[in-house]
């Protein structure tokens, strides 16, 4: 078999729920023909069942070649720890992870920050997958408005230095920066 | 006059509320030069006086020329029954569709394999409209979020399969799959 | 310097919260080369503190070339007041307008068609921001339901005469209609 080398050093995928945006970084990973991790930012130990199902779901899906590291916080100490030459990281997802930031109340600007600057420098490809959440009508607690805001914000940050950014919907991809690789 | 061919077999025109979505399918059928028929997702006694006023509002626009069907929950029924070499169909819509099967307590994975089935070998172009509701925050309920998943699977499910995806927003389209008919 | 002179005249763009919509508008108006008038559509004296706090940070990002105009309501006589050849307006933004609208039990009707007319004969480039609300599970209450219906057909409305309409998710722009400029 032909490796494909797909050469990309940051890449961001941007969906709603259920749009097929895991899936799609997956396969993005893949296609690099690295090694491949799965950087889950939540614990295993989630005590929310419709949380710990649809991990299972993604880990069904993710072959045995797949390995698994868990960071709901330190992000960007476990993407400098991981990122290597011969690997493809998959993080998934930076939604979780400033949910996970906002309800320990760290500091998001600081910890986008460290993320921003540990990818510029990541010794391999990295995948990060987002939720877009802004474009429902305005939520009526302050602390999902806060949240939207936060989400749009973090988004921005790792677009702006991300070399692929791309929308799905309805499990297609978009290319909003870059070329989606054929 | 000269008839416009569109040849699709199976399209899906996705996007939010008043996106524009219906008018732009009703044009991919009428493109088709075939005879529309409207397979309506709700039935006409509808009791949301809301929905009653939109339902009219959507017949006024399209022309006499247009035959309509009706069809809350057997929808591959429906379509088995009126696909055929010289008609086109308009399945508007999915979310609709979606809606009664879950307050019918129908089984939805059963029902969209079957319309999957259905849209595979139908004798004639069918584009289906549905609504993406997965980009807002996560909603409170869980009977809402049940509903925003199951929503991004069926439009997953049915974009597999189409030959055109189209994603509309303040009334124009953007491709996700295929051609848009220039 | 040369001046970039980008030949627009009505622009929309059109995006979720915190998508970066603001920005590019602004970067829009800039690369007309025109000298930059801000239409904000909320007045300053706003006793709202997380909007007072977002039209302080926009200001501050906006430099001291921009003028700034308020009209909450009356839009149109804003726009035929300050359009001119050396100008390029930027209209910030529709949503909050909308909802000034509706707020004052203003006809939204007959608010929209004067705002297109006006747009039309317009003596400058208008570029107009606007927020997509509809792409969220359906409210539930019967004025979000309300308000998310009118901003969908005044988007599609100012869409339809707009020569150029952008879509923006985390700050990146797509183009629904025209060519982004280079």
């Amino acid at each position: 078999m032909v490796r494909k080398i797909l050469m990309i050093t940051t890449a961001l995928v941007l969906g709603g729920a259920r749009s097929g945006k895991s899936t799609y970084a997956e396969r993005l990973v893949e296609e690099t023909g690295l090694n491949p991790v799965y950087v889950a930012t939540c614990p295993p130990a989630d005590d929310d069942a419709e949380m710990g199902e649809r991990i299972a779901v993604h880990q069904a899906r993710r072959g045995p070649a797949w390995r698994t590291v868990e960071e709901p916080i330190a992000l960007a100490d476990a993407i400098a720890r991981e990122a290597a030459p011969d690997r493809a990281l998959l993080v998934d997802c930076l939604t979780l992870w400033l949910s996970n930031i906002l309800f320990a109340e760290e500091d998001i600007a600081v910890r986008t920050r460290e993320l921003c600057a540990v990818l510029s420098v990541a010794k391999g490809p990295v995948v990060l997958v987002s939720n877009e959440v802004g474009l429902g009508i305005v939520p009526d607690n302050a602390l999902a408005r806060r949240f939207r805001d936060a989400q749009g914000r973090l988004n921005q940050e790792i677009a702006r230095s991300a070399e692929l950014v791309v929308f799905t919907a309805a499990g297609l991809p978009l290319a909003l920066k870059g070329q989606l690789p054929s």
